[in-house]
């Protein structure tokens, strides 16, 4: 170990000059233009799999971006991690909002700023480098590894799944790795163990069967903006909660010790209303925030419209408005079931006097891995090791849908262990990794290859 | 009067060949590239009018298009009236909606089918006739006339209210006369004596101080949508009324008679319902369906946008969210006053959780004009020998701004004349004018010029 970590010293400037040539490639998935940069780096990531020391790499090539495969087996009897990871990235655009080019990575103050740097290349390369560290000193790794890293997550992984279907032994593991996610705050590392669900509706309104003239109509008909607003005013009752019967029935309750956890965070309300902007919170009533994002189902409004949305006046009582409206779902909710509430609730509401319907967009299940499950318990170990500080436990208010899907098909639970920071630009302009966390990451991967065996042998038995 | 007419019915070809003339004209106002047509069409108007028999005939420029004036003074100590329209029109998109070419007046089934045709280079030619049938039979008018026929009334009349204000001897006169207009319903002629005036407004909701992923913060603060629908929802009351405090104030009670009269009009409210696609209508309760829209007033969203409005799902939880809300006013609301009880109300149910701001955007007075004054009289008298049918007494949802304006600035009452039809068209493809309507129009128009003077002396005096 010692070995290993005067190793990752000696090397910290080499590692930055690679990581700099990955994050060099423009590899932005959602843009026809760049699908030859998007093809370039996924060859750059299986070249570096083969530097690194890793074996049978196969790049797959799909309907959309190619998913990159390798692995190392030589650990016999210790489990098996598969590691996922993606790297394509999102958009550049403003560009003007940039301090330095997203494609040419830049250090300041402690961090280094370019596209993907966070949001996941940065993040991949940490295990890389641990991964590195292992075969360059020892020739092996204490568990066998499998990485899966595509080309597509930010376009929604929408050849993943198939594939995950499609390739169920070359993905056999005892549990999925993810490092794609923040940190709880700077300095702090945390290990994340949940995360909700979603079900995501749309609900349209017609009243006439034509945009009207205000004027000659107005008072005579129900405006469809107006139904779509008396809806809408009716998903949240007084206290904040929501007012759909059925919903809360299934959500697991908060224990009392995750309160008691939750409540321990260094947290302050204040400084959070105050870094968004708004003068006062919002939230269901007998919860704190952290408790509301983190571990009780929500509905947000994700856009409305309908009308004439210009400059000026049009005086028009328009023919039809719609809405998008997401829930946020925790365990043991199931998004089918709530979209199914969903529908009928705002089906009951809604009144005579137009056509309200109501379509499913998509849904998830929420994901919590038990907090003394070998995979999250060798994560802590490594978090203190690598970050010399105990980790906090957290959970996340967003959705992974491939974590979910990992559980359906391959029946793995996934450690969550990011290193990034919340206020790391991800998806914005100057988006960052910081290097301390880098370095430190890659020490703590290093130290949780080490440490899972201990919690955990092959094939998903408990030591 | 029995030459006027037989002249009326043996020049009926060449009526329409000239109407013809003008309504190939494509004087759209609001597109740039035909300004020349609208340039042209304003020539045309102004060689008709010297063709007819018309005095003192101007073209003024304006900022915008020219407003055109012609004038026949030759009878002293007789009724002055102050003949209002517009030459120019509404574009005339979606193209492939139309049966026929828009700039190729076509006949179908009895009606006149051309951009233009009811709205409203018909409607002023309507009078065009009758006044060539007058000084080319008799050589003199019942009546003063002055002509003002502008460019701009479908891009909201922008420089018409500072030449009234410039030109008030010019245009000093003892009434207003509009054809601008449509009758109750297909054969049922009627004399509009109320228009309802407007306050237009906008609602804006800011919360966060940028867009925030709805996973990570949603149930965390108060979504500006979830703002704006709960605010637009408490606008109305259980029984359909306005929910604003002193919004009812200033209402002048609909009389016992009007209330009668209203209800004795050939209404349904089912085929209104079916012609909408409406299943139920929706209103203030304790009134009917003809006295909401004409003489109560109303609050209408005309629009609203938030957050994602494309295809699809984004998990955005929005900085923003906004609404359009226009409140038709009748006498003898101000809208100035309505506006700031709208504001006042509105700043008053904000929550604390987001910041709420109201701009005016415009505002109008209604005009009633009494259904005893002289004007209104000599018209119902023209109807009725025009038509060969008693006219009905109406009042209209919509608001003309020019109107009100000619009270405040003139001080003279408006007699509307309309001669479209409810479904004619004006504003959206196949536009048309009913040519019975066209032809007893000029009838109509002839009687009301005959008949004036025995309601009304000069300067206003009643005969």
């Amino acid at each position: 170990m010692e070995q290993l970590l005067s190793y990752l010293e000696k090397h910290k400037n080499q590692y930055l000059d690679e990581l700099r040539e990955l994050l060099a490639i423009p590899s932005i998935s959602t843009m026809p233009e760049h699908t030859g940069d998007v093809e370039r780096c996924a060859r750059w990531v299986a070249d570096h799999m083969a530097t690194i020391g890793l074996r049978n790499i196969q790049t797959f090539p799909t309907a959309g971006h190619p998913i990159v495969f390798g692995e190392w087996l030589g650990a016999p009897g210790k489990p098996t991690v598969l590691l996922y990871g993606h790297y394509d990235v999102q958009p550049v655009e403003p560009l003007e909002l940039w301090t330095s080019p997203p494609f040419q990575a830049t250090i300041r103050d402690g961090n280094i700023y370019a596209r993907g740097s966070a949001d996941d290349k940065g993040q991949i390369f940490i295990h890389f480098k641990s991964i590195e560290a292992y075969l360059k000193n020892t020739g092996s790794l204490p568990i066998n590894l499998k990485l899966l890293i595509e080309g597509e997550e930010e376009i929604g992984s929408q050849h993943l799944e198939q594939f995950v279907r499609d390739h169920k032994d070359l993905l056999k593991a005892d549990l999925v790795l993810v490092s794609d996610s923040a940190m709880f705050a700077k300095g702090i590392p945390s290990i994340c163990y949940g995360l909700r669900g979603l079900a995501y509706m749309q609900i349209d309104v017609v009243g006439p069967n034509r945009d009207l003239h205000s004027g000659s109509f107005g008072g005579s008909i129900h405006n469809p903006i107006q139904v779509l607003a008396e809806i809408v005013a009716k998903l949240h009752d007084r206290n904040g909660a929501v007012a759909i019967p059925g919903f809360y029935k299934d959500v697991r309750p908060l224990s009392a010790g995750e309160r008691s956890t939750f409540g321990k965070l260094p947290w302050s309300d204040r400084n959070y209303a105050r870094g968004l902007g708004v003068k006062q919170l919002y939230g269901e009533k007998g919860y704190t925030t952290l408790e509301r994002v983190w571990a009780r189902p929500t509905l947000e409004c994700n856009g409305i419209w309908g009308g004439f949305t210009g400059q000026g006046a049009k005086t028009v009582l328009p023919a039809r408005a719609s809405a998008k409206i997401s829930m946020r779902l925790v365990p043991d909710q199931q998004s089918t079931k709530i979209a199914r509430v969903f529908e009928k609730h705002i089906k009951k509401i809604a009144p005579g006097t137009a056509e309200v319907s109501v379509s499913t967009i998509h849904g998830g299940e929420a994901a919590i891995t038990p907090i003394d499950s070998p995979g999250v318990r060798a994560a802590v170990a490594a978090l203190e090791k690598g970050f010399g500080k105990k980790p906090v436990y957290q959970r996340e208010g967003g959705s992974i849908p491939i974590v979910v899907q990992f559980k359906k098909l391959l029946g793995l639970d996934t450690v969550l262990l990011g290193f990034g920071l919340p206020d790391e630009n991800a998806h914005a302009p100057d988006e960052f990794l910081n290097l301390d966390n880098f370095f430190k990451g890659i020490r703590t991967s290093v130290h949780f290859f080490n440490e899972l065996p201990k919690h955990l042998n092959g094939q998903g038995k408990k030591s």
